[in-house]
């Protein structure tokens, strides 16, 4: 996998618009809706001040109706757009274990958690604009070709427009590409990355960037200047189209709003990708 | 409740179309999709081949998204029309367990299982026409107020031209009625009738019609002369515009094939109420 | 239903041993292990320092295996008595939804909890010693024959000698001490009562006693005056075996301390039942 | 792995009993109890009249509380000896997916599956005495360090007593040998064999043996020959304690008897390995 190539191709897949117009400008991401139940987490209302996109989880590895319903709501009214956060079946773990599907079974629980959440898009008078997989089926998605296809189909199968939120030069994304998904590149300014740009595992030391302000410089330098820099100190181009800012670390929307100030400070204009 | 005076209304309550033009017309609607995961049930080939319209488990008490996708991929094709059979989370008790939900919640629950047919529907080139509560959803919803509202609301907030299949007189047809749901009403040629119109409950004797002939008999007579044999012999109105096939009872698309025979050597059409 | 009856008999429901030993002794139990994967609930480190009796969820509508392997260990290690907190399957309404079961059904997934929740306590050099039903199956075995015979025979199926942890006076409570269940009355020091004896229902204005020192007094009358005062200011006979302190209410540790406090300064022996 | 070597060693792994007692006796089992709520699966009453051994599963990929309570109580009648068909929590997928558990979420998840098993057995006045995984646990444990450990410990955190069922030289099989804990060799009347002792995958043409006279013949070969002939005609040493007799297959009671009939006619004893 060679996600830096992914990242640095020199026309923006985002659209064919002139890519000139687009460097000083960034979308800023973050799951939503991710209780179930009696179970709350997150702080959705905080988030929502400080996102343009909101990858909601749609009831299979996180989300209910309810919640689904009052997350389409407050993103709709603050004028965020609406992404499905698509995710295994798999409420124990949240998602975050892979799970050997079939292409048929996971495309289809795919589809169908996409066709639930429009409803409740619908209802606000939104639309679900983008699908983000979710935990372990974002990194099987990332390598594995049955599970990127099943993203990209259970994405055709619900509709044309739909855009898909993902890591440049992954798998998924380079699927996505070809059947002419819009694909819409993703990096973390809150987590370390490895010299050939993927990211570190979660439980090596340095993984996590927790302090805000490093966080936020990071954040204007991959808008800004379209690069990262890597653990090991060296500097890798990298051009991303949204910054995905986790909900469910500690002080995460502290860290979001350090970012979105840095990032307005340095000139980029925060706006959805859509 | 009243069964017998909403089942006798003079107008049809389906559509302001000429009445005259649907009295030798009916609709045979059935469950379909009941199956989960590596579980089957009934025999949905044969009885396509039997109903113009389908109730498709949405995945709450029955159903799964790849069964989903089957099942109205083969309604589509076999011009079924495709209804949303939307219950409550309860697949291990099969929905047939009355749940004390708040109406938000079940509202919620129902709007969510609509959009996930939906999307399958319109994959196979159709839509969800239609909405039948399942199991003791259907039950409550004929007499409980705030679980028949939450059918409702969840039909409301998905659009406005879905229409409601129930039975005729009840607290859900009423109040569907009143903000102008179009009301299918909806008669069971396998199940004896108390002479007040409500269903002899199951497990009383008599409660089930297991012969062919028989339940093909009342099938004509529902149809054509819109009256109903209470078990005890007397004859009610009793005007439907749809009769129900159940497909896991015994030998059941045998007995849905004698009332499609019956119905059409009396000269009765047979077709959805779409 | 008379709560009030049951909850003053003279003799000590609990044991055949001299009341007037007992007179100044009183449990304190806490829900425990509501939890659920990835979502956490309560603070049981806290709470273990306070109960002598914890109820730990199985798994129906709070609670996994690994955090009732947690649980079991922690309570072991303070010597807090393991009970296992049954409830319908309804992760989705964390058992707070009556549902109507049969009454197999019920007394099946019932004994399938205690079992599993055994497996834990016995890993952890402990028993289940007693038996407590959650949420809507707790109010429900209160009044409803078949759900409280289905909690009495689940018991039952399991040992001889799990006690059960329950209202004075309700149904289940009479039922279970017909077939020589030991029965555990219980009161609440953070609700208000009316002055039959019942609760004030939840989403009654003062409903819920917020303040730690009112609750703690109400414990210290409990436990020492057999006394409770209602909500017109009437005082009731009210002899109970043990107080339950919430976990999920807010500083519901601060409630629980203040309580324990008080009851120690009042001489009252704080020990388990059993 | 060297299913092959596990499989020939001279001194069964089962007991320090004389070998040559056990030469003309085999076990033969089956899963049971693989029905889920309103769906059933298999036919354990038929399968009950044959084999000595019951896998049965404990709610997680199949089976429900009431089914383990009545198959439970019909395996004990027929003096059937108990297992705990565990496996990955996931009904939709029927346990058939490979799930990346942690070791202490699968360790757990299968405790608490035995633990709800025994309380119905012991009900039924019997208890659970070995465990089999099931599905991609099984497939899993044979190869896997991870998940075979989490296995073994499930069994450990149990009880000392419980016997595993596994292939032979399977890294389960060799962990739990490590350990002290009796390994129940299993082969399959019903697969091809690979030259190296492994199975032939499923979807390969001939993986699956259907003729019940076949499959029979190898019953007998493995049991008194103790050797089976693999897919290129080649003959293998393979000794094994219990012959597994698929429940889902066509006729698969036809062909369990078949293998019974066969296997008495040749003078070998049919009878638990407990």
């Amino acid at each position: 996998m060679q996600l830096l190539r992914g990242g640095v191709t020199a026309h923006s897949s985002v659209t064919g618009t002139d890519h000139s117009a687009t460097e000083n400008q960034i979308d800023l991401n973050s799951d939503l809706g991710e209780g179930f139940g009696h179970w709350g987490l997150g702080n959705d209302e905080d988030l929502l001040n400080v996102v343009t996109s909101g990858n909601i989880a749609c009831g299979f590895h996180a989300g209910d109706a309810s919640t689904m319903r009052k997350t389409c709501a407050l993103a709709s009214k603050r004028n965020v757009v609406i992404g499905a956060h698509i995710g295994y079946r798999d409420l124990a773990g949240f998602g975050r274990r892979r799970i050997d599907y079939d292409f048929e079974e996971l495309r289809d629980d795919l589809l169908y958690q996409i066709g639930a959440l429009e409803a409740f898009a619908r209802l606000a008078g939104a639309r679900v604009r983008y699908v983000k997989p979710h935990g372990a089926l974002y990194n099987s998605a990332v390598v594995d070709t049955t599970q990127a296809h099943a993203v990209v189909e259970a994405l055709r199968s619900f509709s044309n427009d739909l855009a898909l939120l993902c890591p440049a030069g992954s798998v998924v994304a380079e699927m996505a590409q070809e059947v002419g998904i819009i694909v819409v590149r993703e990096g973390f300014i809150d987590r370390a990355y490895e010299p050939d740009g993927r990211l570190v595992p979660r439980r090596r030391p340095g993984a996590m960037i927790i302090e805000s302000e490093v966080a936020a410089q990071r954040a204007v330098q991959m808008a800004v200047e379209k690069t990262v820099t890597a653990i090991d100190g060296s500097v890798l181009p990298y051009s991303v189209d949204s910054l995905c800012i986790h909900g469910d670390t500690h002080d995460a929307a502290g860290l979001a709003r350090a970012a979105r100030r840095a990032l307005v400070a340095a000139g980029v204009a925060i706006s959805s990708f859509i």
